[in-house]
């Protein structure tokens, strides 16, 4: 049975609707949880709903890492529950960490604890949500605000085996995301990101604009972290405006009224197709572990959509998917293959993994290394 | 009278809605009207409706602009309706321009024929999104996709006069869109553009995220043209997917459908809340003149609304204000004051414009520029 750990005191809710997702998932996803923070609060909240259920464990941590703090305040608490989770990954005794924490204090632990995956350079954030089809990914949502070129080629990849292993989608029809679809359209970035995604062996679709997100017409969409942040926020914003709207339109008089009583069941599930907790947790792709992070706004719901795509993530094998494909594009593709830069960059781990000597010119960056 | 040149042939339902929406205007706002373009098109939809206004003139123009045209083409196309209006704005005929078509060869055309205001770098293009108070506006929406710091303070500056003066918000509230509301967020623009910002006697709120743009916590937001290019598209994006999302909800079954009848105005009004048409065109500020670009898609609502928003940015003499405070600006803030390079900038241009010799070295870049 797959184990994961909970951070039971990160998000706005916790660490009540933390325990309540735990249970729901327990019950509901035949995973093991270890909820990870105060053991006092906790237990308590166990006690509260005097549930007894043997797949739940709790470890106690004696910090609690805060929404606003910077990685490196965050990186002093030794003892978060954050830290102690990822330790536990670390160790063996876990395969996953959930949190519904801060995101770029789960990144820099994460990071901290076990590093990235051999071959990837910069883990990034990966969002599922909602289209009028199976869902689509944006890849990077914010951990990385400013990028080069390969690093959303590295993006591409594996926010590709995802939506093929996790979310099923065959071929995943993969774009960058930019302010226009015609190929002289595009940013600095952009322009050689996408010129180097097209000698992948990725199913490049070219550019996308922010219109297509929803629309089903991408699987997944790249970006650097600042924009795919922008565009994931101003996707809440809008909706949660047209809910607004809406919601003072049924208020407007009896009748109004009496139409939304009938409507009421689908309208439900029409809201809950654009509810983000539906689609669970962000993982974080890259880091060499499973780390998924939930909304700061989760509920009990959310929590355990995100053990859930813990836990998909973990039997889907992700993670060595990632490493193999990143490894065979070093070998199949030489020089001429793939653009240089990357090809240089994917080879060059390669050798340092392989740990065979660069030949010359080694000696004398040791030394010169020494003086550092 | 204000006197405004439409583009008779730009946007997916030209020249049939180009002309509608014209023919409301003249009647409704109290303009006068010049229609571009071919002249037997222009005039067979004038006979058809029958209608003869006096307020509504035309002149006719050969060629026409392409959707996905790149500027280069475009003025190749010297008597191209997009071309032309402009050329009746330059000899003085018109106060604005109005086009549904392309936008970026209305900025090529725009630069081309009119160049940009004294004191401005770059023209930017402002577009009004519904909010649940008065509306924002984002600028820059996606004419300029790599910008520098300074280009996003003038940008806050040109916003915020149009704020005030043309949607009537006092001391607008100017935020930096960015991927977190921390100092420690942002790009490497955002954050060199924050600390500039942050010295203008703008009102300015620090920066703001993409959920911020609708819920009326700021009135400017702004950003680089690709950035602000995605966050627009994306919230167009959104919308229709949600109103897809709640169609099919109303379809469900025969309680839904009556659910629907019995809310249908209300819905309806919502809807118009929503609804870009509502809000006119975006203008192309900065430019030496008005021009106001209207969605691709327009109807004539839209494109009588685009001639609103002309007619508009015209009577509050927009254009001078921006001339005005950025040569204020340049006097009042010395290089102490305003971060010394967006000084610098103003300063140089200033010199320019008062044709003082910029004494000494100026000689000597006169000779070395001799070789170029």
């Amino acid at each position: 049975m797959i184990r994961i750990a909970v951070d039971a005191m990160g998000g706005d809710h916790a660490p009540g609707a933390v325990v309540d997702g735990a249970l729901l998932a327990a019950k509901g996803l035949g995973v093991e949880i270890v909820l990870v923070g105060s053991k006092e609060a906790v237990d308590r909240e166990l006690s509260r709903r005097s549930v007894r259920d043997s797949a739940i464990q709790t470890i106690h941590a004696s910090q609690v890492v805060a929404m606003g703090e910077s990685p490196s305040a965050t990186l002093k608490k030794r003892d978060s529950s954050m830290m102690v989770a990822f330790q536990l990954m670390k160790r063996g005794e876990v395969e996953a960490v959930v949190s519904a924490g801060n995101s770029g204090a789960m990144m820099a632990t994460g990071m901290f604890v076990l590093g990235n995956l051999p071959l990837v350079d910069r883990p990034a954030i990966m969002v599922v949500v909602p289209t009028l089809l199976k869902g689509a990914v944006i890849i990077d949502a914010g951990a990385n605000v400013d990028c080069k070129p390969h690093h959303l080629v590295q993006f591409g990849l594996m926010g590709s085996i995802y939506a093929e292993k996790v979310l099923g989608i065959p071929r995943p029809r993969v774009g960058a995301l930019s302010n226009g679809e015609e190929e002289g359209k595009g940013n600095d970035l952009t322009r050689a990101a996408s010129e180097q995604l097209r000698s992948t062996p990725l199913n490049y679709i070219g550019y996308v604009e922010g219109r297509d997100i929803n629309s089903g017409g991408v699987d997944v969409v790249v970006c650097d972290g600042f924009t795919g942040n922008v565009a994931l926020k101003t996707m809440e914003g809008v909706a949660g405006f047209i809910l607004q709207v809406l919601k003072e339109a049924f208020r407007e008089n009896t009748l109004t009224r009496l139409s939304y009583l009938l409507s009421r069941g689908a309208l439900h599930r029409a809201y809950n197709r654009l509810d983000y907790a539906e689609y669970g947790g962000a993982p974080l792709l890259g880091l060499n572990g499973v780390a998924i992070v939930a909304h700061g706004g989760s509920g009990p719901k959310a929590i355990k959509n995100a053990i859930r795509v813990a836990k998909e993530t973990v039997a889907h094998d992700v993670n060595r998917l990632i490493v193999e494909v990143l490894e065979r594009l070093g070998e199949t593709h030489k020089e001429d293959g793939l653009p240089h830069k990357v090809w240089r960059h994917i080879r060059s781990k390669i050798d340092k993994i392989s740990e065979r000597p660069a030949a010359e010119g080694e000696g004398r960056e040791n030394k010169s290394g020494g003086k550092g």
